[in-house]
């Protein structure tokens, strides 16, 4: 009796962005094995009696090891119960998905992977903006703003992130952004490339926070903030939108 | 009396990842202005009744020109309508979105961004692999092969896609790979690098075609397929999935 494991992404947050095939996934599960940012009103979608597990990790909070969520994964797995692992955004960006995919490829358990909303396109969309254009936005790039120890990646390499043809998203970035501007303005980025921070997306609380690279590093700072939080900037980020920015 | 626009990403084909937001904006639409790789079931969901218009733009065929789609999209909303406008993938990534958001933008008509699962999310996933892994791919970036003429576009920064250690995907790069490939190898990517094709993604033909980066340009450039297909190469590109591959 082997169970089966779905990866499923969740979206940003908002339940609406949600896929169809997450729902299903959410309805006919035993057992959810979720983050923090995917939790609330999407839990509502699995089925009473499902057993419901946070194994949270969070921007400044203590995470329980990677090896013990695999380890969750394998035993409810083996248990025969079909199993939602849910990851905020797309379930293959960020989210240390291969480590629990070769936890189960060694046990020998089925799974599969449903991709998601990546959280930096519900970014872009609730700012009005493309994330690509024509001739001056021609590559779009995700990045991490941390390693491991939470600091900025040591040999994080700059060259492509200070391209200013590109429209570059920095994931977990709201600590270690004064750092990263710092380094691309000696990269050679324009301290006045368009950036815009946005927070808690696809959630109720979600804000937009517009300026310039440099504007947004002084901001981050001076400041103690804990919402998750996206950085996009680039040439698209000034784009008017029509919209009121906090 | 003015209508209003949804741009709404229908993810890359298969309906079961639309959003659940995609698919309520289907529903209450009055028009739908789809392209190619977004019909099919899709629209299934659009009540009956709604106007359906296919706007499509696809590799090889002759599209209608993007002035001839804004000026659809503010025809439609100028008649009071509930206008969906579906682009296949992420609305925001490679759809010629900010053409159409500035049309409506001049003509005063409130609209709004709805994401979608991008379709290099739904090849990775359906390879069985993520995008981004610490340490040896903490940077993952889309690009397009062709530019308005379709060729590949002749300025195009080779540093950032000769990256070893990112994730690259080349949307509608099949027909400019073996000239793209040939530019990397130039500039310092090893030609073993690990390459996947993936054609159809999201829909019932969707294959996927697994080599090297050498392997991949040499097998497109002796071929005539006119499938979507993306190009995702990396370290990742090469995980055993346990799937089987054509």
């Amino acid at each position: 009796m082997t169970g089966f494991v779905s990866f499923v992404g969740s979206g940003p947050g908002d339940p609406d962005l949600l896929t169809l095939k997450a729902v299903k996934r959410l309805k006919a599960a035993d057992a959810v094995l979720f983050d923090d940012l995917s939790a609330g009103p999407i839990l509502a979608y699995a089925r009473s009696g499902a057993d419901l597990v946070g194994v949270g990790k969070r921007a400044g909070r203590v995470s329980p090891k990677q090896t013990h969520v695999s380890r969750l994964l394998v035993d409810y797995a083996a248990t025969g119960a079909r199993v939602v692992r849910l990851k905020s955004g797309d379930a293959g960006i960020f989210g240390r998905l291969e480590e629990e995919l070769v936890a189960l490829r060694t046990a020998g358990i089925e799974h599969e992977i449903v991709p998601g909303v990546p959280s930096a396109c519900a970014a872009a969309a609730a700012a009005g903006i493309p994330l690509t254009r024509r001739l001056t936005a021609r590559r779009v790039q995700f990045v991490t703003g941390h390693d491991a120890s939470g600091a900025l990646p040591r040999d994080i390499d700059l060259g492509p992130l200070a391209d200013p043809g590109a429209t570059t998203v920095v994931f977990m970035g709201r600590r270690t952004f004064p750092a990263l501007a710092e380094a691309l303005l000696d990269a050679g980025l324009a301290p006045e490339t368009p950036a815009l921070l946005a927070e808690a997306v696809g959630r109720p609380e979600q804000s937009l926070y517009r300026g310039t690279v440099a504007e947004l590093a002084a901001r981050l700072a001076g400041e103690q903030g804990t919402a998750p939080a996206l950085i996009l900037y680039g040439p698209l980020a000034e784009t008017d939108s029509g919209d009121d920015f906090a």
